[in-house]
This record gives C-alpha cells, structure tokens and sequence, in this order.
C-alpha cells in the first residue's frame, strides 16, 4: 500500500470528504451532498439510467422519499490516494421509512473516484449498486448483508 | 482534466491494459484477465457476494458456460490518471451463447481502480454493476442501452 501510506494527508482529507457527504444524506440536504461533486461529475447509480450527471434536484426529490431521517453507515473503506487522483470502495448500509410506511433496508457496494481541483479533493465518479441473481429470476440481491 | 492532459503516457498504458483484459475475456483466457490484478484486488461482481477476492477459478468456470468467445465491447471510456493513482469507467455489453443455447446480450457499468506496482499498472478494485427497477419488481435492469 504505497499510494497509501506516502498520503496520508490525503487520506485523512478525503475521509473527511466522505463523512461530511454521509452527514448530509443523514440530513437529507442535497446541496451538501452536491458540494463535493466535480463539474464533470458521472454516476452510476442504484436506479436506471445506466449512466446520469449530477443531479442535485433528483436527489433531493428521492429524499423526500423519506420520513424523517436516514440512517447511514459506511463499511470497511479503503481509499488510494496519489497526489491529485483517488478511488475507495466500501460497503454502505441505509435503513429508514419510506413516506409511504414501507421499511428500507439495504446493503450496497460504493465506489468513488476524485480529483484535487484547485486544492480540494472532488468527487468525480460515483458507482453504487447491487448484485443480481443469475437464477431465472435477476432479481437484484438487496438481501445481501457483508 | 488537469490530471490528464498532464499523464498522455499513463493513460495510453491503462487503455493498453484494457484492451489486453478485453482480448483475454473476448478468448476466455482466466490467466490472461488475472496477470493484471493487484495481490489485494477486491472484486463487486455483477452476480453475488457483494465482494470477492480475485478468483481465476471462479472465472474459469465462469467462462465455461460460455459457447465459443465472448463478444465484448467498452464505449465511452473515461480515464483519470495521476502519477501512481488513477480510476476509469465505462459501458460494456457483453453478448453470446451461453452453452446450455441461451442468448446473452448485456449492457453493464465498468468502474476500475489501478495503482502502479513496480513501475507497471495493476488493477487493484474492479466494480461491474446493472442498476435495477424500484418499482417493486426489483429486477436486475438487463435491457438497458446505452
């Protein structure tokens, strides 16, 4: 771990990064979330399509969703910063009620890819998503726990 | 895109290993896919767990359900690349015939994360994912298009 252990700076900024982006999908503050993203940002998200841009009007319409707040967590982050270019990964969990009384519970894979721009790390690319089953069924593997 | 006017060398050995990845896939070569993982490669596959290990053996066997090659494609691929440290996404579609005579014609999301080891890019984490439908069907999306 090279990369790793020469930045730790880095590190220690872009783990910051990431605890204020978890602070605001708690919050449900979309702005906050927004903030972090690069100009060019590219995500591949849980829902379709395949591929959108930022988006900061459907997040915010996706959080409202939900009742009350999101509880959010992050799991086994591993992060690989150079001196302007990083990715992590990590397994996330959110847990909540939906507006309509349904339970959300879930389990996901998340990968980031930032930039420094103008001295301040960007996120540039978001993948978040599940596994599906390859039974017959695909079905996406929203059970799974790590 | 600082980080990559500055790094044209970089990126053009990333889009060589790429393209020597899609060549071993495309002749089901396990050895010829897993010579470009990193020692500590961390895998979100498009089928469960939520992450594995490298497994040459998994993909061998993988590959075996496959008639004849694998046609694959990447289109639209973005590479962010730093001195040591970069990360690049895609869309792929993957076709054929499986052995047991069914079709397979998928578009997926590529995210990977590379580090240089020794002077040479390696992939370290890989993330292949279809998004799928909230709509209480929860099925894996297969028919998107880019």
């Amino acid at each position: 771990m090279a990369a790793k252990s020469r930045k730790p700076d880095d590190e220690a900024l872009i783990r910051a990064l990431i605890d204020d982006v978890t602070n605001a999908i708690r919050a449900k503050d979309a702005g906050g979330v927004a903030k972090h993203h690069a100009d060019d940002f590219v995500h591949f998200s849980l829902a379709p399509p395949l591929r959108a841009a930022a988006d900061p009007k459907a997040l915010d319409a996706w959080f409202a969703t939900w009742r009350g707040t999101i509880s959010y967590e992050t799991r086994d982050l591993s992060i690989v910063a150079g001196n302007d270019v990083a990715f992590c990964h990590s397994l996330n969990h959110m847990s909540g009620v939906m507006t309509d009384g349904e339970q959300t519970d879930l389990w996901f894979r998340l990968t980031l890819g930032l930039r420094k721009v103008g001295g301040a790390w960007k996120i540039v690319h978001e993948h978040e998503s599940v596994p599906f089953y390859m039974d017959g069924s695909m079905k996406a593997a929203t059970d799974l726990k790590p």
